[in-house]
């Protein structure tokens, strides 16, 4: 049985490490409080005995020994890096529950037979470098290492740069570091489980995901003499692009359609905007309707530019198909949640998540937990000491139950 | 005669003080590069003997002695700091065409009966701190000093922190240094001279406008786990107002409105914007057109908020009426004109300046010389070196006419 208490006090200790005063933290991809979180881990792998592979990437692997040497390691772990108006819980318990469930084999004297791996992906948030999921999805082969080292934050600082800054680049060559299966726990991040009284989600899958940046180009001039009909205003064209995601996504049953950032150029308050960028950010389960989607903001972005006045670039930056769970991985953790006593039911994950790429190489499932409200991104995000308990001790139960097939 | 190599010489020298690669000044009012430019202006001023006082927001009075002393001075001036994506000409010109009319006074040994004075005023350009034209405001007891330094820019520093800061906070309190009229030379900043091939406009007034602070706040959220109709998007609100704003400006003849600024929180790409704030820019010659535009912008924020189930605070930041300039001030611009010989045209300002706090409380009156296609905030900004010097020649000449009178 894992440790409720030790594995509350690790979520509240690290919550301290990029901690804002609204409860939340704010722990930016490859930033200090990232390195910082990331020498706490490495700590306690080592106190553990594990022993710590970081790939070029910053991806982490600690490995904790079986008893044969002929299986790969069954994989638990999410990620530490946060929104800026990240809550305690999203990545965080994934990769704390997973070393709560090593802490636990290790006081129990238990070994597996297969090596037990516990991962920390780089930027799985994509909020100061985009796409999402950028570390696992190097790792995945799904870009390259050069991609990812390019990406840069709204002040022009690389990923690669950053990386190298908080020394975190490994030696190991990303997708190096091979594993049997994943298992990730995390909150649900909806409001389903919290509505139904439900402990435990058993995650089937996760929907399609696209990203894309959005440019649109006008002339920057001044807003007191420039008269109307003379305008090229990169702000007025975003205006109708972001109001027709949103009619997109509501004209799409189960779609999502956001905009949720802007750069704008040069965002004084006495001239109109020259250039404003934005990501656009479409979701559904089905990739015919992704594709629909796309075809219909293409035509929305090509009239916004044209009825304003405006240049315009849209560059698809990232493509996650929808993601289909495992079976067997699936399996365990029913069987895991049978073991443990709690109630389960299936879901399909709105958010993306690291376990999308790792379920393109390996076997793969997510477990998941409530969170109140359905609320994540957002410093307000909230799941109880005894539902990330249950949540660990679910998760360790399925990888047992793995390692027994 | 002013001497036309050694303004164009001062332009350009200036114009490395936050200079970019691009041909345009970036030089934010209070910041370092401000502080630069001020100190050059100090060194001018101290060689050609004039005593400067500074007040105790910045404002920089530099007095060149008349024949007699009970008469008020007559200012020249402008400002220094520029916009984020600034040119070379608007406001530099101001100031640095005064400089030039007192070396041509110097150099030709005249001493005019009334005292000169050069003037640079603090944030004219409202970028950095809103609202715009703030140390003239202060000057003419628009705005306290108190509600000055407690203006902050985006990153949440203080104009007063500023300016103590750069080591410009004067001991004069603001409005205690007085002149008795005031002209100031500035680019035209619209197409108007341009097209006709005109050298100097006759500036009449210039036109009202008022700035706003609009709120709107939703709940930030996951973009991928929210459904559609769980969202309090407060992007999305504001996407609504940019639109009625264009369409309440384009509603009325001569008027513009203009959303230039955004600050979007957390501004991450998949988080449902939780808080946006914006400036909004009306502007009229008329005040009972601009008392409509008002009201209709009022009712477009609360449907908008209404709509989108937000909430909103709308605020008035700073109200400039529309200001009609001294008949004699502009008499002695035409005589000016006449006397060096160049074609005029009347006409109103767009865009907001100094001079219009300054008319408020002394004859003011301004002059203006084209620039390329009406186009400013803006690096491509462009006056040729003839047309500075005209510039200065006319200004020169009217503040001379001003003194005979
Ligand atoms: N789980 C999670 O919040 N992932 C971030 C990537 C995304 O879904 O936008
Ligand atoms: N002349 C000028 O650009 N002034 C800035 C204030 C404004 O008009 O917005």
């Amino acid at each position: 049985t894992i440790d409720a208490e030790r594995l509350w006090g690790s979520l509240m200790e690290t919550a301290q490490i990029g901690g804002t005063p609204d409860g939340g933290i704010a722990r930016l991809t490859l930033s200090d409080e990232d390195r910082r979180v990331r020498d706490w881990l490495r700590a306690e792998c080592d106190a553990l005995g594990l022993s710590l592979t970081v790939d070029e990437v910053g991806n982490m692997f600690a490995t904790r020994a079986g008893t044969r040497t002929d299986l790969p390691a069954i994989a638990m772990g999410s990620h530490l890096d946060t929104q800026p108006t990240g809550g305690k819980f999203d990545g965080v318990l994934g990769v704390l529950a997973g070393l709560e469930v090593l802490r636990t084999l290790d006081a129990a004297g238990y070994q597996t037979e297969a090596p037990l791996m516990l991962v920390n992906w780089t930027n799985e948030e994509g909020s100061r470098f985009s796409p999402a999921m950028l570390g696992s999805g190097i790792w995945a082969g799904v870009y390259s290492r050069e991609y990812g080292d390019g990406r840069t934050d709204p002040t022009g600082d690389s990923f690669g740069a950053s990386l190298d800054r908080i020394g975190y680049r490994g030696k190991a060559r990303a997708g190096s570091v091979s594993f049997g299966a994943m298992f990730e726990l995390h909150i649900e991040q909806g409001p389903i489980l919290e509505a139904e009284g439900v402990r435990i989600g058993v995650v089937q899958g996760i929907q399609g995901m696209r990203w894309f940046d959005l440019t649109l180009t006008g002339t920057a001039a001044h807003t007191g003499s420039t008269p109307m009909n003379m305008r090229r205003n990169a702000l007025l064209g975003m205006a109708q692009v972001i109001e027709g995601i949103d009619r997109i996504a509501k004209a799409h049953e189960n779609a999502v359609g956001t905009i949720g950032f802007l750069d704008i150029s040069p965002n004084s308050h006495n001239v109109i905007p020259g250039e404003v960028r934005a990501t656009i950010d479409l979701r559904h389960p089905s990739d015919e309707v992704l594709d629909r989607m796309q075809a219909e903001v293409e035509v929305l972005v090509r009239k916004a530019a044209q009825a304003v006045g405006l240049e315009y670039r849209f560059e698809q930056i990232s493509r996650t198909a929808p993601v289909i769970f495992d079976p067997e991985c699936i399996a365990s953790v029913r069987a895991g949640a049978k073991a443990a006593g709690y109630d389960t039911r299936d879901l399909i994950s709105g958010a993306g998540h690291d376990a999308a790429h790792a379920a393109a190489k390996v076997p793969t499932t997510m477990i998941f937990v409530p969170c109140k409200g359905g609320l994540s991104h957002n410093p307000a995000e909230s799941t109880l000491p005894g539902e990330c308990a249950a949540g660990a001790q679910v998760l360790l139960e399925a990888v047992l139950d793995y390692d027994r097939r």
